[in-house]
């Protein structure tokens, strides 16, 4: 399989794309001379940089990693997201931020990003465009270049628009040391900001709400704010993004990966009050509800004061609080204090309330 | 946007996935309970290695390259052949190959893989098993991990069965520089084996054709190849696989690439009997059809002898042969001796003639 090069000479009979009106068809992914146009006057042109100039079906680049210690660290995801655009971002941003933030979530320096992308015969090119366009603004905003890539082209109604792959490399630095198992009863949990706002912006999108502040996605690439937490607090224990299955599946992951509880107050966690009010409307827990830009992280309870701060000098975590503590628990239960003093258990999520929400 | 880690206790009351009636519903991609099981039951299961039991967003390993001179590669690759199985693989076996073919053309030895994947609603869980079980020996036999991935799901008729975005990394040794742009002319061009097979089995599966004798894909990982090469021609200038767009368009891309013509004998050039029956049954051009376990090698022609011999020495390059030299030609064309001995130009593909053939 190659993620046909680009040819260096471009023949000189060749039509460029017509990016106004023009539309995939399944000539752009047979991996001819209509692939490579696409790859040259789109994805080298929007990712410009030097290895995907290289033209060779995979792209060279120095040891990440050259000092005692340091480890790589390689995550992938699948970006499925139904409608491509919404408030706030749109599919091509999204897996520029969804695989930095998986990276950056092991306390690594994100390097490098591999896309894939597996797009509908039909769809427009101007679409296809905007979304690239995106991804390449995101990936530069970033700091962190698309090195390689693929392009595939499938049937009408055997897709949906378009699907993007992105694989991310990073560098952990040295002395760090960040696992989902790794936290212990009396830790602090730290949360960087208000949640609900993605999922809340897809999902009044796909059912054309509208509300009087529109509510904007929060995807956002993490990796600066977790740089500046591990200056402040090399030890941090945990750090996980809130992401499908919001943040009370995240704290269930990591109850169950370390094997503890978790008891969290529910009046310490920041929502916007538009992102409240939607979803009540909509039938949502907000603590259900995915976001891309926020982070949980563990650490020592004498830590804690120290984590925040450094959060809340970062424009991403401004809003960071401490929403409760790691509790020694055998069934591994979140349990959530509720407003009115009581207590619930706040599981997994189950069932398909929020289908393609990333 | 995370994927799911495992949860390290299996809560008691889950039943297990049932691979024998089963489906995927949209609960599987949803990132809560379900999507945990699915991982756990059935891709941790079948990949198991120690960096997918970490159960984080990402894998971390020790530094690829530690050596001096030594540089990393990564490459991606989304896979959609249809039909899913088909003779001598399915999309999973095809999904291992390919991306560790790409991290070795560069004269990598592949080291790690992450895996993602986008499963259409509805999809018979005993089909996902069967891939996926393919993938895991795949990945054993090539001695390539995939350690992390990503699941998502998407509604009935927003996919066609299963996609997977493979994406691996490796280590080309220092003093190893291997590039489609450095070809020169003079330099010999060598096939590593027959041509045609994947292309001809995908569209016989698909056409329901029937031949006397089976013709099944060559998929097959070439990496150990590879190294035999390099440890017998450590100059060795060009290599690629002849994937989509066959062999006519891969030395099209390196010819484009190095800015020279080639000059390829037509009669040189192994292909099987009955695949030359089915390519003229079907009405295809056996230079342009698609092979997933071959490399075209481009030496020094003092080097030739050398590389050969090494080929040869590996079942994978058996029945390897030189089939042509490179030129001096600004146009950059691929130019053919027919059997008859008339010269015609082997241009780039052009149009649809074999859609998601890998």
């Amino acid at each position: 399989m190659s993620s046909t090069p680009t040819p260096r000479t471009k023949p000189a009979y060749v039509r460029p794309l017509n990016f106004r009106d023009g539309r995939i068809d399944m000539g752009h992914g047979a991996g001819g001379r209509a692939s490579a146009q696409l790859i040259r006057e789109l994805f080298v042109a929007a990712f410009d940089n030097e290895w995907l100039r290289q033209g060779n079906d995979q792209a060279a680049f120095a040891p990440p990693a050259t000092a005692p210690g340091e480890r790589v660290v390689m995550a992938t995801d699948a970006h499925v997201v139904s409608p491509l655009f919404f408030p706030g971002g749109d599919i091509g941003s999204l897996a520029v931020h969804g695989t930095v933030n998986d990276v950056a979530m092991s306390g690594a320096r994100p390097l490098y990003l591999a896309a894939s992308f597996i797009i509908e015969e039909g769809f427009a090119l101007a679409d296809l465009k905007r979304i690239v366009e995106s991804m390449a603004n995101a990936s530069r905003e970033c700091g962190v270049p698309i090195v390689t890539g693929d392009t595939k082209v499938v049937e009408r109604g055997k897709g949906d628009g378009v699907f993007i792959t992105t694989t991310g490399v990073g560098v952990v630095p040295a002395g760090i040391r960040i696992d989902g198992a790794l936290a212990r009863p009396g830790d602090a949990v730290l949360l960087s900001g208000t949640i609900g706002e993605h999922g809340v912006a897809i999902m009044s999108t796909r059912e054309a709400l509208e509300f009087d502040v529109e509510i904007s996605s929060d995807s956002a690439a993490l990796h600066t704010l977790v740089a500046s937490m591990l200056a402040a607090v090399p030890g941090v224990r945990v750090l996980r993004d809130p992401t499908r299955g919001g943040l009370a599946t995240t704290l269930n992951e990591i109850a169950s990966q370390s094997g503890v509880g978790m008891l969290i107050r529910e009046d310490a966690i920041p929502v916007l009050p538009q992102v409240d009010a939607a979803c009540e409307l909509l039938g949502l827990d907000p603590l259900y509800v995915a976001n891309e830009g926020k982070l949980v992280a563990v650490c020592a309870a004498e830590d804690a004061p120290a984590l925040l701060a450094a959060m809340r000098a970062h424009p991403l975590g401004a809003h960071a609080v401490q929403i409760g503590e790691v509790t020694e628990d055998a069934h591994g239960f979140v349990q959530v204090e509720t407003k009115f003093g009581g207590r619930r258990i706040a599981d997994w999520l189950s069932g398909e309330q929020l289908p393609r929400i990333c």
